[in-house]
């Protein structure tokens, strides 16, 4: 009877989505799951919502409302991490003050100077998770979809000995919409994809056993409508060679070439008719998120009052499957984002790779990809240095750090002079300032 | 339409087996399943026996017997090989020498001074295989089956591109027996083995997530039964704290502690009621070949005599799970022969490592292991160093290699002088002359 | 009796020196010095020059001036590179095609956009000389001075089997200036310098044994004078925490930080009084280049009218000592670029970096650094990965990385967007048509 | 003004001649010589010898005799290193306890079971002399002459930062044992050797650059009394083909194939005339302590009362070099003991390599040498695996690592059975109880 602890289970959506695909697992239908925020009224939501689904399906599985992370996890089989440390109000910031400085970013939410402040409010919180969970559930498997990502796996992988893996939609997501250019059903695609979380190669892209990334490229320079949905990825791929996960918007962001000039931002990321969910506007999710801040309750409400409408197939949350692998021994294919132990060869030894990896009832198992295209490993490697320095300068607590972090990272690098970098990053430092108690200063 | 080519299809029992099991399942059971031998008769006794199964389970497949390696080649999706590069009368020497130098030898066909001279007559035949390859089915996945294993492989894996591994029944046969042992069945337990072929070391065994190693330790130190079924292995385990791969007999001529002095062999390698299927007697298949010479030709017409008695239900000959795994893309796990590429991080890069493989539509997919203990790493690295230069000196035709080879093989400098050893393998170099084309010379 | 191949003698000045230094060694005062250039008029004005040297000096060395690369090369000890592949006609290219684009140049001979198509005119001139010694002088050692240096060294010690280093003064140089900052005479110093060539790193500065980077850093940020001497290299100092090699106009452009806005431009590169003798002015070399083409004649004719006025002393051109410590065994410490063969950790393997090396009687022996300080680390790596794909652009003639390789180079990416990189450098590639045999097709 | 402090003073004969040699440089003449040992009245003699010396020199050098091993590393520029913990009466057993199993020792210092529980011994007191001087001269660099070597050096860099190396005779001893047989004087000769202490491998031998391995080997297999001079060694080398040092008797204890057969060591290493200094007698330097044990106080008094009879002339105790280096500057080149950080690429990371060394200002620089022959790292390998199970075991208190360090030691294993080894090591675990407080438990 497997125990399943959610972390920040007051992320609604999320989790009925999960609780419902791994209802419908043999292994888990009766499970205990452990539900567990530090906001009352969103863990209530959730509570009500899983019963529901729980009631509606004749499940035996147990449901356990928690405001005590303890409790939550201990004797845990598996932990799933979707917390967020600090609201809205607080990350604003780490948009709104680069905007002061002409850093236009798009969601801020994974590397760059916004991730990296996300990063250093976020590691202590995941590590203390761990820390946690070495004492309550030793042999737990977390799943972390908390952003930054590679930062917040990386941070704890360094700190602690608890088996982990970060999971992610974009490989898949782009995976299929790439099919679906081809116009090939998903069932005769094989790939290999492999780099940074969001910043993942598709290296390897057949069907039925076939080369297809050369008619990908006819497909991307020939056909506009195709050519229109990811602007800024299909000008990388076009100009790169190789297919990139993550929105074009996200992407925007990762690099020196497509947000550095108003004018660029105008042509590479514009919210024209028949773009992808996310082209690149201006503090896209900031946006968002206020606007949801009003609403959200009453949404909530709402969907309750309208019967709580959730069907209980099994969806996409494909951390069931993880977890049912884990549990059966059936073995289960994805990407996730583990240490590099030498699985990709020219990025850096132990820095959090997205990679393909098994699990099965060992846990997780890697698989060994080799080399990236260079021009695809450079691009890699800028943002793994930049998120490394992060990564120390967090858990250290060392200023100096993250504004070296910050210095390197392609975007910021690309607008601004160290002098300004400086500058920029004092303010953003001292913004911050209390939700950095691992800084004893953050004078630079 | 999958195409299977069987090289060395002689192999009545092994190809009849694995022919049966790999009909079993919907992606082959329509194969082209082309024969191929260089012993006409041989050829003949498999094609019946195999059109003798396509017929009996009303399959669609198609059987091709063919003297023409190329011809059974040709746009293979597999090609799975089991040949012998020279019969018992070439290669009881590799045996029959070394005894009259003080070197008893058990089987011989793996590693040590007989594993070395079977690999430098067996290696340009495998080559040529590749190169055969390389042109008529470039994409196709090789599983050999020929000894001596890690050295051909790694000949293999160093002069050709063409995706391969090796197959060893010796993983999964000790799992079963250990699980055996602790009265567990086998989908209680998982494990992670690792290591060199027929020196691969299970350095994680589980049964339902628990680590038995322990458990097993005390029942072989205390089952005097246990402890008598395998004595060297179990003298290995008791000592060195990890269960190894393959027979008692095996592993006493891939080390230097059982085999040396006559007193050690009568202790540890008696033919005693209670032992496994190969406790260690001296030349121990050689006598076996040498008694089958005769009696093969009666013994296969008396079978068909009998009406061909062969069951059609799957067996497990696992290469047919691993060709549907890649026909399907239904992940299936095996321990394979594969380079080393970061998946041990304590043997030595390239080198073939016998691990955890998982096959899809993609291939094979080697999982990373990490480090070895260092006891059980000790003894495969020394093993690996002899094998280096043999294979090196297989490809390269260098005698003095070959000498050198011998000279740090554990069973041998355990027994001899260097000049002793250079007498010993200059003999065996002029016994085999007209097998090792790839020399100029054989002079030491 | 020593022979030296100066190949491109007919740099006068660096000939002259090196000629007069090499002459005060006891190895090497009765050497034969072969003088070869494929420009008759300057060979000729190098040949006057050296034959003075020797008849003022009394030296029993015999001077050799000729036309013949191979006869100079033939039975060397040394060869001396100062080729230049193209004249200035040819090279401005380099930098006022990008000045089309926004992308100001400084120097343009080291990486970047200016110095990827040096290397790419260069390359197959350079490999060519190291397979002539190959035949004719295949123990020789090759000093190479000509740029881009670590471009060049990389594609030569990838193409060939010739012991070589490329010899750069900016380390010694800037060591000298950070030790008259301090006050202290060189015999004080000792330092630590590693990275790549023209941007390594003093990881260690220490005045008797004593560190003094905090004394450096303290001067640097509060004396005036000091400041403005070098102000890039100065904020970079005091952003990043290490001394870096070579001028502040070289350093403006190997990263994002100085010369991507022209307001940044005339903030960190003015020609002010008190700078350094580079402080990064616009096509510095290339303007320096075009009004010497008229006056070099003139001025080396006056230079002998007034009786070739140079000093028997030695100089500072440590390639004489280089060739001293190999010909007499008396260890000589330099830094050179060399292959990284583990020297600095966290650089790729293999690629060409800067480092201390101790040349003695064996020749050249590199000393292990260890890892530079992460920011360092970082920018250098991202030169690495350009200037890795631009060799093997060279040496494989494949316009696509040429293209790659630009497109990250750190002061393009931070101007142009992918689109335009491309047009930039389809334009040079077709303006350097002919210079680039080894490109089948230059079309992107 | 350095101060040297000689940890282990009571070692007469090499203090004494240490001192002598390092008052000869410049750099100090005046000098602070802090002599320490426990014993009060060996102490005594180093005391009035070096006082001799001072005062017939005419030194301004000061002497300081110490009981206390902070009082005398105080300050310490240089620390030598000569310590014995525990007297014959206590190592004895480390030779005459193998024997009764069959193990025949010549010296057992080095490596093997004897020179493992020497390591178990010597290495908390080699440890907490490392703790001392991070404390009390953290600078310093500490030189040892302490056996065994290797486990030692290694212990010791991984339980401290003290920048150290390990220093021996042999590898200048065989280079000029080989240049004597080729009639070539040390100034003609240059040499890369590479390795493990007391087996490091001349891979490039050359006389006026010229490669002379192949013209030694003529020798050596036809001129007897060359070949008599060396027997273990001229066999290794004419069978392995690369020279190694230390003394044959040595050599016949670090593999499988001189000392496992009474008729092999009777044919291998008799004592015979115009052997070397160490043919291989059994227990060689145990008898020799035994010996001296009464005989030392008298024969040190007659010296002293023959008027302590020693010239003032440099002698050939480098240290005395690498210390001038250190101060001077002055570059001097040595074969050290130093961790592997990629100096020699098929030997595993980390461990401790013996390999060329700059001493200069900044204290201690490896040079890179790359790969050793397969054949001659196959023979450190198995070494190094049982030395770093034997450091491991000394540092954890692991009897279990114990027992497995010893049961690969080429030797042993090539002797006695697992179950032989155990027996041995267990009766040698209890024999050191006393001596081994880092040990909970003993039991095998």
């Amino acid at each position: 009877m497997a125990k399943i602890a959610f972390i920040g289970a007051g992320s609604l959506g999320f989790t009925r989505g999960l609780v419902r695909d791994l209802l419908t697992f043999p292994t888990m239908r009766d499970a205990t799951i452990a539900l567990m925020d530090i906001d009352r009224e969103r863990l209530d939501f959730a509570n009500r919502a899983v019963q529901t689904i729980v009631d509606r399906g004749g499940y035996p599985a147990k449901v356990v409302p928690t405001l005590d992370r303890k409790a939550a996890l201990k004797g845990a089989d598996f932990a799933v991490c979707t917390i967020l440390a600090g609201g809205v109000q607080v990350w604003r910031h780490d948009i709104e003050i680069p905007k002061q400085y002409g850093v236009d970013i798009n969601i801020g939410d994974t590397r760059g100077v916004a991730g990296i402040f996300r990063a250093l409010r976020t590691i202590p919180v995941m590590v203390s998770i761990c820390k946690d969970m070495e004492r309550l559930c030793p042999d737990a498997l977390l799943l972390n979809y908390t952003n930054p990502m590679a930062m917040l796996c990386r941070a704890m992988q360094r700190a602690s000995r608890i088996q982990l893996t970060g999971l992610c939609h974009s490989v898949q997501g782009t995976a299929g919409m790439l099919a679906k250019w081809l116009g090939a059903p998903m069932s005769e695609i094989t790939y290999v994809c492999a780099g940074i979380n969001h910043q993942s190669w598709y290296i390897q892209y057949r069907r039925n056993g076939k080369d297809v990334i050369p008619e990908l490229r006819r497909k991307v320079a020939t056909d506009k409508k195709i050519y229109r949905e990811e602007l800024v990825r299909n000008e990388m791929f076009l100009n790169l060679g190789y297919y990139v996960t993550e929105s074009s918007g996200h992407n925007s962001e990762y690099n020196w070439w497509f947000r550095k000039r108003p004018d660029l931002i105008r042509k590479y990321c514009p919210d024209h008719k028949g773009a992808g969910w996310n082209p690149g506007e201006y503090a896209y999710i900031v946006k968002h998120y206020l606007a949801r801040e009003k609403s959200w309750k009453k949404e909530t409400k709402e969907w309750f009052a309208k019967g709580a409408p959730i069907k209980l197939e099994r969806g996409h949350e494909y951390a069931a499957a993880i977890m049912h692998a884990v549990l059966s021994g059936e073995a289960f294919e994805f990407n996730g984002n583990v240490p590099n132990t030498g699985i990709v060869t020219n990025l850096p030894p132990d820095v959090c790779v997205e990679v393909p990896v098994v699990a099965n009832r060992r846990g997780l198992n890697a698989i060994h990809v080799g080399a990236l295209p260079p021009q695809c490993a450079a691009l890699n490697n800028v943002n793994i240095a930049s998120e490394e320095m992060a990564v120390e300068a967090a858990l250290s607590g060392d200023p100096d750090l993250v504004f070296q972090s910050v210095a390197i990272d392609p975007l910021t690098a690309a607008v601004l002079s160290l002098g300004e970098i400086r500058k920029m990053v004092g303010q953003m430092l001292r913004k911050n300032r209390t939700h950095l108690p691992q800084f004893k200063s953050v004078e630079l």
